[in-house]
């Protein structure tokens, strides 16, 4: 179903190797959860699983439990660490979509009352942010 | 974690109940999918767990493998049935983030290159290009 094949040297799969820094927030077996570079709202997070797949068109369902179970986990936090009123999921297909990045990833914005989303693909932001940002994320998920 | 707990007399608590009418897609076990009635873009898609949660934050994650696979089965389907070049999913968690209907739902809505999704929660689309859609859908799905 992919318009191309999935191709290794995207920077989520460079980030998953370890060959470009991520603050990171989480990661289990099946996935790698850090901070978005250009993010839509404070406490921006991705979670990406580390099953090699381009979105979530040509993904194996088999990565979907566990994908979503570590979203849910990831979204509680960041909802608890910048005491957000809401969180909003998100997730692009090919690049009418909005797709920058050809490995599937799952967006989580906390969300507060009265503002909206800053656009995607915006600004990048402050390196020592995000890092504050995931230290807040990592103390919410307790590791 | 949820704001407050689960009301089954919301309007999609209803639809899965067959008390009120929706355009349907696709049923299983797990899942029910249905034309969204106020579309952000034509095909516009909600998929809705049988399972009883407000959102993704209380949900029991055992529901996500098979809500996900049944996303994944139904993006591909709209995809192919509206000839789109991507797809965007959604999903939101309380007010703050754009959530209407307090029982899990993922959007799932057909891309089209240089065409931006119109407002979420905006107006009524006519039951008969509801039907239309969902049939197109239908077919796609070979259901």
């Amino acid at each position: 179903m992919a318009e191309t094949t999935y191709d290794n040297s995207n920077i989520f799969a460079k980030i998953l190797r370890g060959e470009i820094p991520s603050h990171r927030v989480y990661e289990d077996d099946a996935v790698v959860a850090f901070m978005d570079v250009m993010p839509q709202g404070p406490g921006h997070t991705l979670v990406v699983p580390k099953a090699p797949s381009r979105n979530l068109l040509d993904a194996d369902p088999a990565v979907f439990g566990p994908l979503f179970a570590n979203v849910q986990k990831v979204a509680r936090a960041v909802k608890n660490a910048f005491g957000a009123d809401g969180v909003t999921v998100m997730q692009f297909n090919e690049p009418a979509s909005g797709q920058t990045v050809f490995h599937l990833h799952v967006h989580i914005i906390p969300r507060f009352e009265g503002i909206p989303l800053k656009p995607h693909s915006g600004q990048m932001e402050k390196p020592e942010v995000l890092a504050e940002n995931a230290g807040k994320i990592r103390t919410a998920l307790g590791s």
